[in-house]
């Protein structure tokens, strides 16, 4: 069966606009988008993307969902490849700091801005990004509970909090380094993280043998809709 | 000398542009300010309110100033009022998390929204968080200082690195709380302060007599200039 030309195209002009739209946001705003700003910026027809999105919030909702899957790309997927376990924890902190780091958005974290952006909005753009929030922190906490559970995190520890501390770092890292310019924020996130995993690492490891088998890898990321 | 009438209704005025203007920055955005809309919304006239102001990004600056003030009140003033050292730092750490809890402003704290509204936005008004947000980190830094010279913190603590892990913690719990809903977040971010501040306390304090005398404190907040 011959591939439909109008959809290839519509898709790649879809995806181009998304492109062009998560970046704006990153550093103006998911308010900072319109449709006839975007279509303007590409050079397409104001009619053409009105039909491939039909509202602003359905292109704010779309970009969200969008900007999901680049960070899953980046952050969650490539963690996911480490075994569970502290190692696994200590990829998931790096990986993110070089997400944010390298500036895969021009503003920085995407999800970092929008949820300053829409923290106290109500609707479904706020929901959209309170949702990625919540499952960034659900899956931190999860890896921090799989190194605990095969013994290479201490039973005493809290995991949540440590979750908590891990993200909070992560977070402060992106809005100084985008505020005021500069990577001491890393290196400074960089140091309390090492601190936080290696004071919260057991002291003796269990041999290899006595590890239990079968535990649970965190569940997949559901890519398309979530990050945090 | 008989007070000017106009002069008195004239400050009024602008105190009470300035409390609704802050207001919705936190909530909507230093963006989301226009001087029609707070006219409407305080029954004055445009041109009354422009001429207060002059343009939106003079009214901008004066919300940023105004919030400082507000910031100043309530979290580095009666920070001073505690005597220099661990007990000082704690004391800081408690009234930043109250005035965020106490959503002094609607949205939160009104820095942490702001800045991350314009850190990747070049101009005057990104200029003037990220110097609230610098002088605010410096602020932690030399109450954390204080406390490593008089004895209170360890000697071999670096003190750059605790003053952002306790921002990031502060500034987490706020992002959370106003995201999401609820005090967890502030019960984390306290219990992660305690643990930061009580591992770099000294074992064994200084006898009362050995303190020595002395010690400048921090420099007074410049109040009407400065925040995070």
């Amino acid at each position: 069966m011959p591939v439909d030309g109008r959809l290839v195209r519509g898709e790649a002009t879809r995806r181009a606009i998304l492109e062009r739209a998560t970046d704006v946001a990153s550093v103006e705003g998911l308010e900072g988008l319109s449709i006839g700003r975007l279509a303007a910026d590409l050079e397409l027809s104001k009619s053409g993307v009105f039909a491939l999105f039909g509202s602003k919030e359905e292109l704010q909702l779309a970009a969200i969902r969008f900007a999901g899957d680049i960070f899953a790309d980046n952050v969650t997927r490539p963690t996911l490849e480490v075994e569970p376990g502290i190692g696994r924890l200590r990829a998931l902190c790096e990986n993110w700091l070089g997400y944010s780091e390298r500036r895969i958005f021009p503003g920085g974290c995407f999800f970092f801005h929008t949820g300053a952006e829409f923290d106290a909005r109500p609707g479904r753009v706020h929901d959209a990004v309170a949702e990625a929030g919540t499952a960034f922190s659900v899956f931190i906490t999860r890896t921090a509970r799989e190194a605990q559970d095969i013994g290479e995190l201490r039973a005493d520890i809290d995991v949540s909090l440590l979750a908590f501390e891990l993200h909070a770092l992560g977070q402060a890292a992106n809005a100084d380094s985008v505020l005021h310019g500069g990577i001491e924020p890393y290196r400074l996130a960089r140091a309390g993280m090492r601190n936080r995993v290696g004071g919260a690492a057991s002291t003796s490891r269990p041999p290899m043998a006595s590890v239990p088998q079968g535990v649970p890898a965190a569940r997949r990321w559901p890519g398309s809709a979530s990050a945090g």
